[in-house]
């Protein structure tokens, strides 16, 4: 069994300053070789810390992946951590970095210092990950284990994460040379429109009938709904995909349209795909969504083939002048209604000429709202240049979550839609 | 000395699915008052695997944080692991959190199954922190620790980070209650549109002259633009004001407009107080950021009190039937170009009849672009109802980046254009 454990050395991930976005990276490219990262941790730039903790899960892990620490600054003392912990007791200047090194230093018009050129001398007990895109290289230890396992795999890489990505693909190339790599298969299931407890009892015979070694996972998402995964690892995993495949058929049986798409597919990615292939053009009215609709749109590559564009109406005036919003709905129904969600609808799309159309109209929070209509309330339309059709439902979040929440439902109605259309 | 483990249960991150945002956050928050966290560590949902590590944590940090693992569904046994830790034996319903699990069934139209109603219930060891923005409550605990502090204060929060976010600041309540604090003061200058090693150089004397007492830390943002942040720890921190903000006057002089505003401020933020002090409206037309402008003031409380709303002009069509681009304009010059930027800030405003308006016009990529204007051009505009005034500017990112770059210098240019006004 592989297993592996990442850790990130050195002071702005603990203090929150940024985001680790190496390790989730990290842990996609070790999973897909069938590498389990059985855990994550981050601790700060000091020796003993580095050295108790990589000594721990060089003990626990056949692969550790340590990033970060190896600038050219004092604080940085990871480096010669690796080297007590993998007994070495002296340090090589490597050459083909060192060349790395002065290139930068030339291209900046510096002259080389001693504190650049330290950063080329490494371990003479690792590999040199060569290491193109900055000066510190990446180094590859085996390390003592007192696990059966006998050695651990370490890899450094520098905590940038552009430099972090380079070097990447060579560990895992070191990973396929020396580890028998057990296999694993994942297959992801989109869901949306179905609580969690609703969907855990609806899938309750069809999960207790899954094999033993087929295990799910439930990984919920306010934005793209429940994920269900599937995971087969070890020798089961090769031809385990007709098995699978039997299985995400009777799951979709169960669950219908819930079931928007497969893998890291988004509603919106669903929904452009639905329009390419009919080749039609959507637009948008939105009003307490303020443009978080049209920006999902936006955000995938490709956008202007199907999306026209849109109006955030946001003023009861433009609800008026742009969509042309009767007053009569205004007055009798007001703007969080199924009337007004169905002018908006019709009247985005008269101005954009685009086949299809939804609209959002409710009340985001934190103010506003009455008895009737609390925060939360919304209305969605849809219209396709012949009939309107509306839904209603109330979110329980605060503002953000409800206007996230809101777009949700409506890309979700469009791609509903779309699928009768 | 206190000092804090940050622990996330669950696959998602292990796996690498998503990104943990809340341990940053988490680590902010304890930073502010004084608690500085020494380790953070993912860890899969097992038993076995969360008592070793928690465990571990307790008897080496005096407060501990957990997220994660607190789903309604049967992957989901953070509970009852804290359950043994904390040597409790059985569990308690707590009412005010069951009172939430059925006010959500209620408001989703479900009966309340066996499922949900578990969430409610706790291990009696612990002190409840009730969760109204979803159904898992948080839970306190005080854990045995082997240490010379004796016991360590354990929090257990939902992973959803707006849940989280939500009770974070009940755990800060609790840790000022139960924790002997040192004292410390923090105050954030947020600046935009000045490269940190520009910015460095620039305020070089200011740094130097700081006293010890006061540290500086640079805390770089792709969207919000470089904070700096003066801490003062201790009793130093007890008056200290008046000395820091003399020095962040000083440090205005040297910035000018680089600086936008202090402490978590953000650009729209800036601009939304400057509107509502002058009592006028804002109109956008977005082309290719697509609607995340508006999103950006939609999403501030309020926001209708200042926007009117605008226009998400994605086709050439739209841009001409909604905004009046002229035809000549987009044939001549191109849709980016600096007369389109500048008549649909015009277009927006009169639809709209908003006092101010601004628009951005560019290529966000991946595909489109010329050697003349390359992918990540743009232009913006503004228009206060007299004159027009554009800027240019080009992004080297990915789609995702330039559309979140160009958004923040547009609202940035709109700041500008709002002081001078």
């Amino acid at each position: 069994m592989n297993s592996a454990a990442i850790c990130t050395i050195g002071d702005e991930i603990l203090i929150g300053q940024i985001v680790d976005t190496n390790s989730s990276a990290i842990s996609q490219a070790l999973n897909r070789i069938g590498v389990k990262v059985e855990t994550m941790v981050s601790i700060k730039d000091d020796r003993a810390e580095i050295i108790d903790n990589l000594r721990r899960l060089c003990d626990k892990y056949n692969v550790v992946i340590v990033t970060g620490g190896l600038g050219p600054t004092r604080d940085d003392i990871t480096k010669d951590a690796l080297r007590e912990l993998s007994g070495s007791k002296s340090y090589i200047e490597n050459e083909a970095q060192l060349e790395i090194v002065r290139e930068f230093a030339r291209r900046r018009g510096m002259e080389l210092l001693d504190l650049n050129r330290l950063q080329a001398s490494v371990p003479d007990s690792c590999t040199v990950l060569t290491n193109i895109k900055g000066t510190a290289p990446g180094m590859f230890f085996k390390i003592k284990s007192s696990n059966d396992f006998g050695e651990s795999l370490l890899f450094s890489l520098p905590g940038v994460p552009y430099e972090m990505e380079y070097l990447l693909p060579k560990v895992i190339n070191h990973l396929n040379e020396s580890l028998k790599l057990e296999g694993i298969f994942h297959k992801t299931i989109m869901t949306f429109g179905i609580p969690e407890s609703v969907l855990a009892k609806k899938i309750e015979h069809w999960e207790l009938d899954l094999p033993e070694y087929i295990k799910l996972a439930y990984l919920p998402n306010p934005l793209t709904g429940i994920r269900l995964r599937l995971s087969v690892y070890g020798d089961k995993s090769v031809g385990c995909n007709k098995e699978i495949d039997e299985r995400v058929r009777s799951l979709s049986d169960l669950l219908g349209e819930h079931i928007y798409g497969y893998e890291e597919s988004t509603l919106q990615d669903e929904v452009f795909k639905l329009l390419k292939e009919k080749g039609k053009t959507l637009s948008i009215a939105e009003s307490c969504t303020g443009g978080k609709i049209l920006s999902l749109f936006t955000a995938i590559p490709g956008a202007s083939d199907i999306l026209k564009g849109g109006v955030v109406a946001y003023s009861n005036e433009l609800k008026k002048d742009l969509l042309s919003v009767s007053d009569s709905t205004l007055v009798k129904y007001g703007a969080v209604s199924r009337e007004c969600a169905a002018e908006m609808a019709k009247g985005v799309h008269e101005i954009s000429k685009s086949d299809f159309s939804i609209s959002v109209t409710g009340i985001a929070g934190p103010d506003g709202g009455s008895d009737e209509k609390p925060v939360g309330s919304v209305w969605i339309g849809f219209y396709d240049g012949v009939t309107n059709s509306e839904r209603n439902f109330i979110s329980t979040g605060d503002r953000i979550r409800n206007i996230e929440r809101f777009s949700a439902e409506a890309i979700n109605f469009l791609r509903l839609q779309l699928i009768d259309n």
